[in-house]
């Protein structure tokens, strides 16, 4: 069995928090300057771990094991959400780190070859996955130009940090035979049922469809309420029944959420003539997510109807797919649970996404869970148990050896 | 009877929508650039009918009457909403400019004293009837302090357009009996029952209220929908229950609005831990507008139960209570108007906002309304028949020189 080193794990962990730390949260999007000061720490730390580790051209941190493949690619994203928690995508990096330490320092495995990554906005700043896009070949010139609030393209913020030109860290299919991702589950569910590990199963499908009203602006005193057409009181009837709708549709692990909504002119004295409200939707099955889309858009329907005001649906053209986990992969993890924490684990869908929904379609992944602390996360208060910590990155070691071992 | 010149009038009122004009509206918010250029016009066209014309320390354009008292003040403002019609504000400053114009030329009513103002900052983008406030004597340091948008207080503007240390026009108790306003309905009423004049009877009083909810921000992926706690469904179910309840305590003239909302932090990916709704409502009754914010207050409270979002309610400090117009003054202006359009007026209450609800706890006053073409009004299609528009100035004079005899 691979020997973690428990202490020094937590350690890096910690030093890793330090850079942006916010409270007991982390502030570091994607390119920002602490962001890419953690990224040079983590460069040496590789090094260190006698990796062969750069910064590739689009942000990546690398670290190449320089032993002869099949090998597996370990890691996660170390970018945060604009509050963040400290183990999101971190998590994942360190491990990796960790068993790329681990294995060189046991005989049994010091053979094996094992390549660390961090990948860079995972969180989407500028765009979802673009570390991995990378990776994968799929970085077109058009998610190039894909930019933050600010208005910063990813070719712009390449070029602030310095990278244009540099090369990029690319799959080589005669060396990466894997993909392996551990994080922390997110949600509730290991903690509830008292299971230290999840085997994630899919990673669930994701669309998102944005509704636009349209109304009549106009005096918020003068003109009588027979006579509107409230954009605004047309998308809070739309939400009502929009959860309602749902509701009656949805699966057990189905969920929805509107987390953006605008009123235009968005002034106390004047009647909103546009409204709109951003609805994401997650389910692990493809027919349901198309289900609630058309359910959707007949809620849409209905209350431009009832109020007058017309609706507008504009349906995602690129949806995420569910996108299922490998197989043996996850066979090799099960069995190393069972080993480490017999009864201790459970198979789950992962209800985030992550970089496997990219690498999925050009590698075979897997994922490993861990519990959340009351199922928190994107929220500063996001934490895990150490000793859920330490035991994750021993099933994950325990995985990688026996996946490598074939 | 008073001789209106309606081709000086029409001129003038369109020379006036030239400064800031914007399609077919105008853009000439409180101290920016435009506004301050057509202050300096209407001093000069003020001081060009013989009055003695100042911009006072505020930003009010004041044309005293070399007549002795007692006077009447005629006038409006001429600032703009950020996306404004060319007749709110500008028809009454125009309206005031004519008549003293007409009084001076007509033997019968030379030796009336008729001051003209054009007030500042009525719309509110650094603070609602800021000069009339001035004019009153209620500017304290605080309202001094009010800022726009963009953060600049009123204090910086007076002195960034250069008037700190200008003296104020003031309220002249010895000189001045009364103010008179003629306004833009900004309403249907006129138009729909085919009448040209509207004698206000009162100005509806407003209230507002800031309702937040405070839930759990969460992930939107990996968080089941029972264990949500999602502040921005409380706000729509609060939204919808609040019409029902609203509808149901309604008189025949209340409105009510909900102009701005916010979720918090507003990203598609995370349930909304925070929401905010701003509502206004307004009724020519104070009691009913006391029963709208207890029945609002319940609604909250039930919502928080329903949904487990706590609720809070920011009551408003200091509500706009309704006022009424002058008896007197009214009868004079009802006069006016059947003699100039018999069965062609009506009274009515104003459901918006104006400078008399600051200056008639100083003065009488009272207002003229003239047909809205549409009811449109705060947006660029604003408008009004040039026969309504000249009937309204013939009406509005009649009715002043009339108050001024006695």
């Amino acid at each position: 069995m691979v020997e973690i080193n428990g202490k020094r794990l937590l350690s890096d962990l910690h030093r890793l928090r330090d850079f942006g730390r916010t409270g007991d949260g982390v502030v570091r999007t994607s390119f920002s300057d602490i962001d890419m000061a953690a990224r040079e720490w983590l460069r040496k730390r590789f090094a260190d771990a006698g990796l062969a580790a750069a910064i590739d051209g689009v942000g990546n941190v690398f670290g190449t094991s320089p032993n002869p493949g099949p090998a597996l690619v370990l890691g996660s994203h170390s970018d945060t959400q604009p509050r963040g928690g400290w183990l999101d995508g971190t998590l994942g990096v360190i491990y990796a780190l960790e068993i790329a330490r681990a294995f060189a320092e046991d005989p049994g495995t010091r053979d094996l070859a094992v390549d660390v990554v961090a990948w860079i906005d995972e969180e989407g700043t500028y765009t979802s996955c673009l570390g991995s896009q990378s990776f994968v070949g799929d970085l077109s010139d058009e998610v190039l130009e894909h930019a933050n609030d600010g208005g910063e393209t990813v070719a712009q913020a390449i070029a602030r940090v310095g990278l244009t030109g540099v090369a990029r860290a690319a799959l080589d299919p005669g060396r990466h035979v894997g993909y392996l991702e551990a994080h922390i589950e997110q949600g509730p569910y290991l903690e509830e049922l008292g299971d230290q590990i999840g085997v994630v199963t899919s990673i669930v499908g994701i669309r998102s469809t944005e509704v636009e009203f349209i109304g009549d602006q106009n005096h918020a005193g003068t003109t009588p309420m027979n006579r509107r057409r409230d954009a605004g009181v047309a998308m809070f009837e739309f939400a009502v029944r929009l959860r309602e709708r749902f509701t009656a549709i949805a699966g057990p692990t189905t969920v929805w959420t509107i987390g953006q909504v605008r009123l235009e002119p968005g002034a106390a004295s004047i009647i909103p003539g546009f409204a709109a409200a951003h609805v994401q939707y997650r389910d692990p099955e493809d027919e349901r997510l198309a289900a609630l889309e058309d359910a959707l858009a007949g809620v849409a329907a209905d209350v431009a109807a009832a109020t007058g005001v017309e609706a507008r649906v504009r349906r995602e053209r690129d949806p995420i797919l569910p996108c299922d986990m490998d197989a043996g992969f996850r066979r090799h993890i099960a069995a190393a649970a069972e080993r480490i924490v017999p009864g201790g684990w459970r198979e789950m869908p992962s209800a985030a996404g992550h970089d496997p929904m990219v690498i999925s379609h050009h590698l075979p992944c897997a994922m490993v869970f861990i519990p959340s602390i009351g199922g928190v996360s994107h929220d500063f208060a996001e934490d895990s148990l150490e000793a859920d910590i330490v035991v994750g990155c021993e099933v994950m070691a325990e995985a990688a050896a026996s996946i490598l071992r074939g």
